[in-house]
């Protein structure tokens, strides 16, 4: 450890890193917007909070066979929301969930069997936000070639199917706890399962 | 966002404050352990940064088949040793890993096809430290049901065959960076890559 010397700091230079301090303590991971509702893509959402991987995951009957080279989806959540859940069960307002697609390897190096993750494909997002009609939304940054600074809140045809499966199929509010496991215990502890979960 | 007024802070509270800061950016997050060299199970490594999952690897012939529950490996690491490999390419003194092993569920839910990650089952650490003879060691911290609070560094036949190939087999210093993709393009860049890699 290396030894530390108490340095006496202007009034100045105190307030403004106590108000940068506070600032992500209230939620300085929070969602960002530009014209009040097109979400900002977090530059650093691979710092986030991970919450679970899936391969080859699909709801889609006409995929469900065996794929060649299946895609990785991870979710990531921002830290401040992620700490709030795993007091409470539930989701804060202003919580973000990123979805990234990457491609996945198979045989290579030392692996033999099973499969890595690899490329970046796609990035999706999902917000929970008062200023939004019915406090969610949802937002396609679009894929590795032409991902968005920002993106408009997905609507009418575009979002009536995500709405749908995030009320009929969530386990926890719109989000699928079912499949993050640290958050899964959480909610079976706190009872904020929704029924048949 | 919500308006935040200055306030006056006391020389004391600001010291003390401006420690905690210091000490946190300068790793903090780095390994705790008793007796010298007994690492002290990281409570709060599920908020470290990710850097990826695989599905069924293995890289014993013997196990090269499909198998029917495959298991999820997740890799975290401290966080500010990530921050230091996304400037740098290599890994600072002091940086430790996290690999935890799951379980994967199948038809559940929505899901149709694909995995998703479902129980806890075992953890695994590696360390890069100046207080071990060659710099790096390994852990072993056992599985659910009986987890332990520190582990001490794997050695002779425990841990040959985990040197060897760490040594042989890894693309930057004793680390897998090809089977974690935010890494592998910065090490690219870094020209950090081991030849053939």
């Amino acid at each position: 450890m290396k030894r530390l010397s108490i340095v006496l700091l202007s009034v100045a230079s105190v307030a403004a890193g106590s108000l940068g301090l506070r600032a992500q303590q209230q939620g300085g991971d929070g969602p960002r917007y530009t014209n009040g509702a097109n979400l900002v893509r977090p530059a650093n959402y691979r710092e986030w909070t991970f919450l679970g991987s899936g391969l080859g995951m699909t709801y889609e009957a006409e995929q469900a066979r065996p794929q060649s080279s299946p895609r990785f989806t991870n979710v990531f959540v921002n830290p401040s929301s992620y700490r709030s859940f795993m007091q409470t069960g539930k989701w804060p307002d202003r919580t973000t969930f990123l979805l990234e697609i990457r491609g996945s390897g198979g045989d290579a190096s030392i692996n033999k069997a099973g499969r890595f993750q690899t490329d970046f494909l796609a990035l999706e997002a999902e917000v929970k936000d008062a200023r939004f009609p019915d406090g969610w939304a949802f937002f396609d940054f679009g894929s590795a070639r032409s991902l968005k600074e920002a993106a408009a809140p997905l609507a009418g045809e575009q979002v009536a199917g995500c709405i749908e499966c995030h009320t009929k199929h969530t386990a926890v509010e719109r989000t699928f706890v079912q499949f993050y496991p640290t958050l899964l215990e959480v909610a079976r502890r706190m009872g904020t399962l929704k029924p048949g979960h």
